[in-house]
């Protein structure tokens, strides 16, 4: 059945006019790097669940990505959050990815479990602790050098619970001086993410709110700079694909978190929530790549996909492949829009038929797609049944609980 | 400068109509309930800071809570949630209280800190967690005899991250059956407060997501359920005294949890993000008490206030009295609208007039008639001033760090 | 490519279990009520565009309603809007409609376009206004009587814009005098379907502003009373799907306003802004039909299902049935669903696999499913080519611009 | 008891260091442009209601705007829409208005009223509407010539309504192409505020969605470009004070449109709704000025305070008076505002006293503060009695219904 449904599907693509062959071609070199910390336990502030069989350290959260990579064909590199993954050694670190068929990803420093950042680490108005902050930005660019991470993706916590609670300008000067110090540490090949979020753990306001912020603190520190969008935070009816369009027509789309949500930052499993969404990010970043071989150097072909999510209650080795899959369809579905089509529609402004143009590729069924291709490139068809059945499962439950968690 | 502020004030509210001694009643009559968890530690799920003083037992708790009532004469009453706050002996804990010059308040159930827990408790498909979770509602029932408290406030976490994970109309009636035994064992006196919550920690979908199903769950119990309003639990928008007044009209109204919000459920000091509504929801109430004696003693006499909030980066103790304040001033800003006036010019359709006529009462400065209040109470005129030049905040350093928390 | 596509279409489902034939048979029952005022022209705040073409009475909307019902097999009922949709004689209309092969849908009283309503209709403080309101609603009894329709669909744009403007308790009891009285107007098989919206043209409250308003006003009045989901009166995040196997549970869920929304009451095209979510839409009902024989006759099997969108930009026809193959190919998918694998994953607690469950047939293309429905019907295998290649969107252009609207 | 009260209002802030005699002259430089559409019939997509009494043509709304500046001293301009606001030789009409006491405004061009630009004006995908936008957007800069206004005031109804049915970044360039030849026709004096908003009448995408894209476009222009915050143009939850204090910052901080929201683009009374953020808005405009004559000159001495309101139901001059006063009184709460206690607090990280150093201004009553302003200006104490006491309400009846309207 796998066979034939692969052949009707090739058949009609190809009536379509679409290059099947290039579509494959494009989805083997998709990639999805996995986050260390999904491998652990994380909750809500109500509670975290501890599961069995959690890594207890970061060179076994190492082996657990290298599960999922080995079964999905998806995720060769895995980011590192410092200090959760904090070695004497990171030169060992990496041998053990590489032994393992990784690479170690982007280097996220922590900046928000320490108690002296309650009120901000890089905006605190202690320039003590900026100072400390700072300082450990610095040491996150020497952990990429060791680690062979092009990418720094910096996320800060930082942010007020009231208004008046602290100066919103001066912040704002504080966190522009600490990137710069930063960004002058970076070697020429290497990248600043910079995340934005309107609200969490600060609940008045945080210092880098949207992606605006992001990007006019990119814009002042320079091409190395870019902006990193995290799915889940953004307002409520944010039309992110529309963010990431404008990014990258202004090639400062960095990379991408992964993860889906309904209300506020629910860090749920990418593509359960509203998989037209995800869809139509990857419509916007195919039709940036479909311009010029400048837009794919630059603003389309250096796009870091990752995850970030809380598997807060599922088993979390599944969960990653799972995401990663979910990615994969996503992504393939996209490569199945026509865009002479629908620039055709759009020529004529007949918007029914734009609007069909793109929905339609959606509504394909891309299963006998994606067969073919893990079958090209001997992976498990089914890669989730592959881990389920496989031994691995049985055999973490060793560790016990208790491993690693936020 | 305050006696005359005052006399200034008086002739004010007198020359418009207003019976400013009756407001002193009324002022005087009102009360507010804190919950014992916000005098310890909170946090989000990035962190839990740690505070020095904060409070290693239920007892330290209600010292606390003493020190608020004595300053600010607010807030005679605790509210408890067990096993937080379980004790040996409960009628120790509330000889303990009664010496300070408190009651215990609420009791509230916790069922969302176990293991069993993590995919519901009395909504969870496997019968053993509902039954345990069902015999904690009737153990804290007893505790309530015991306690002498009127009230059993009920939050249940119940609720699914996913599409599918969960029969939703199943879940539903196992709820039902299980505040149906809960409700069999109340006394006559007795209350439950069924709150609502639109989502946290649920991320899809939470059991009782909305005050709509709180007040059909209350329909079903009978006339001693009613619903409990959190301020916080709602989605952006919501007009939240529409839905007082409603169950006010229902005579369904059980009580509030105040607490502010801007985004999610950020659980802020109430009174700090949009104080207009904590004065439009006393607007309603105070329009339904004006109504008739039996609105004064089944719809609002009854209304228990209540505080839940999350105290994370402010002191413990001054963010409680801080709260009690705002919300005793929003409330004495209310008591200040001409009912008269807003309805006669209701009945002309005058919407400029009817609208000013509410909101020129929230813009009085009360600060003259709470300071009065205050004076003839025998309490401190600044409650925070008082608190902060005792020596009390040196005294609770002793406990140390690392007490009491979620 | 068709037949081989259905073939294994077949040959997939079949694998597993899924009784195609049965699907296929519930699919031909399925229909979708089109209302007439989508016929017509609609607009924004900012502009009514007006469109050549656009049917210039009730009877030329019936002959556009008729098209879209001829070529796809979905839309056999047409709901009317009264004054908009008002004429000498009903009786006339309904043959019109009849020899047409529709029939006269849901009756819709309008109370919101004469001056007397600005500040309410049956909630206005003017007894009189409310008197000629709660006439107009017996008037529209009385023609759903000659129209032979069972619902009346009641939306009410009664509210407020400001804080203090209204009586919230009295409009609230106004609103059920209206309602009662309307209420014992219907015969035996006459239902009133309620529907409520959280926001607009009121831009402070609404009188029925949520499903638990217009619900206890269903249960107050009875059981012919039912609720009215429109899809797009929530508030951001509002799980839609939740209220209706909630209502469903109840008995009470009378049926569908659809259309899409990203923001406010959008009123786009069913199916185009979150697809999953009209998906998981009928994964509830159909989860409700499969529990009982009594859910299908009381609960589910009497669900109306309707359109109602503003084709404010887009041909109309063609929005039309763009709209029902939307809403039919959900349906389709949701059919798809293995009711007895999800139950077995939420039984073991499987969360990943129940999750999938539900999911995996979203992603089914239906397409072959759907065109081999139409062909053992006698449809067009492509309703919406059929119309652009009738002679039918010439032929209408004669009405010229400037024809019905609101 | 007016005098008593200021000489107390006086004493008090006196005490608390405020220099009361700085504050009365800022509250009279302190002026609010009305706009020339918000004395005419506006409504919602469901009715315009029309007003009697409302003005016929410009000329008349200059009188009304008039009788608003006579009363109140706060609104000596007056905003104008083209073609709103028409005619033959604007030269007469600025005579008109200089004869009545008033300033033309801001020029705001107006692209959302002409079939044409059904699909987009200045971004539309046919180049002959893109010119015939682009030569208005000069049109009006011509008009803003001869009124002697230096704001053009620019909001774009462009946006699409579905996935696909335009290209997004090819949009972006032409709305980029189209501004930059408007800019260079700019004469050095004049600004071009650039105005954002999230959606409406666009309900998937708008042009310039937000302040970063307005922002951004600003960046591109030149200096004489600037971000116009529309207070109702914002998703759920946007923190409005901190976008202006980041604009502030970065000197690109043009002006404002006030009005109150509870749900989407309400456009109720200014300060209706949450009077709070009004006056935290004005706080971050102090805290900036605050701080430098740069930031004076630059940042903030350069705002323009306008209205952009709907008066749906409300009698259109008294909702003007109203709405100045009430922006009026958020100002002049915002300057009892204690920066150096604001600032110690901050210092020392004491959250809750830089929080209620901030709130407790927003709670003194200004109400003898601004009576003793008008007092001193020879201003009615109370203007909207004056207003309504005048024989102004009776005289425009004369106009009849049906004046102007969008």
């Amino acid at each position: 059945m796998t066979d034939k449904a692969y052949a009707l599907f090739e058949e009609q693509q190809t009536a379509r006019g679409i290059d099947v062959e290039a579509v494959k071609r494009k989805i083997k070199q998709f990639k999805i790097e996995t986050p260390s910390w999904g491998y652990g336990d994380s909750g809500t502030r109500f509670k975290v669940f501890q599961k069995e069989g959690v890594p207890r350290d970061p060179f076994e959260k190492m082996e657990d990505a290298a599960i999922v990579h080995r079964l999905t064909g998806l995720a060769p590199t895995v980011a590192i959050h410092i200090p959760w993954d904090k070695v004497g050694d990171y030169g060992k670190l990496r041998s053990h990815a590489e032994s393992l068929g990784l690479q170690i990803g982007a280097v996220n420093p922590n900046l928000f479990q320490e108690d002296d950042y309650m009120l901000g680490s890089v905006t605190n108005s202690d320039a003590a602790v900026r100072r400390k902050a700072t300082d450990h930005l610095l040491e996150c660019v020497d952990i990429a050098k060791e680690t062979g991470s092009r990418d720094l993706s910096l996320w800060f916590a930082d942010g007020t619970n009231y208004p008046g609670q602290g100066d919103i300008r001066q912040r704002k000067n504080w966190m522009q001086e600490a990137l710069s110090e930063m960004y002058k540490a970076l070697t020429k090949d290497m990248r600043m993410l910079i995340e934005y979020k309107c609200f969490e753990p600060g609940f008045y306001h945080t210092d880098l709110a949207d992606w605006g912020m992001a990007y006019n603190m990119a814009l002042k520190l320079g091409d190395q700079a870019q902006v990193l969008v995290d799915t889940g935070h953004h307002l409520p009816g944010a039309n992110i694909e529309h963010i990431v369009a404008y990014l990258i027509d202004e090639k400062r789309l960095g990379g991408f978190h992964f993860n889906s949500r309904k209300y506020a930052d629910d860090d749920l499993i990418v593509g359960t929530v509203n998989p037209y969404e995800l869809f139509l990010i990857f419509y916007q970043i195919l039709n940036g790549a479909a311009d010029s071989e400048e837009g794919i150097r630059r603003g389309v072909g250096s796009i870091a996909y990752m995850l970030d999510q809380s598997h807060n209650i599922e088993q979390k080795i599944p969960a990653m492949i799972r995401s990663v899959l979910n990615v994969q369809s996503a992504y393939a579905k996209a490569l199945l829009i026509d865009h002479r089509e629908v620039a055709a529609a759009q020529e004529k402004n007949d918007v029914l038929a734009a609007e069909h143009a793109i929905r339609k590729a959606s509504e394909f069924d891309v299963t006998p797609l994606l067969h073919a291709v893990r079958e090209e490139e001997g992976l498990p068809i089914d890669p989730m049944e592959a881990y389920l059945t496989s031994s691995y499962p049985e055999e973490i439950k060793a560790r016990g609980k208790g491993g690693a968690s936020w």
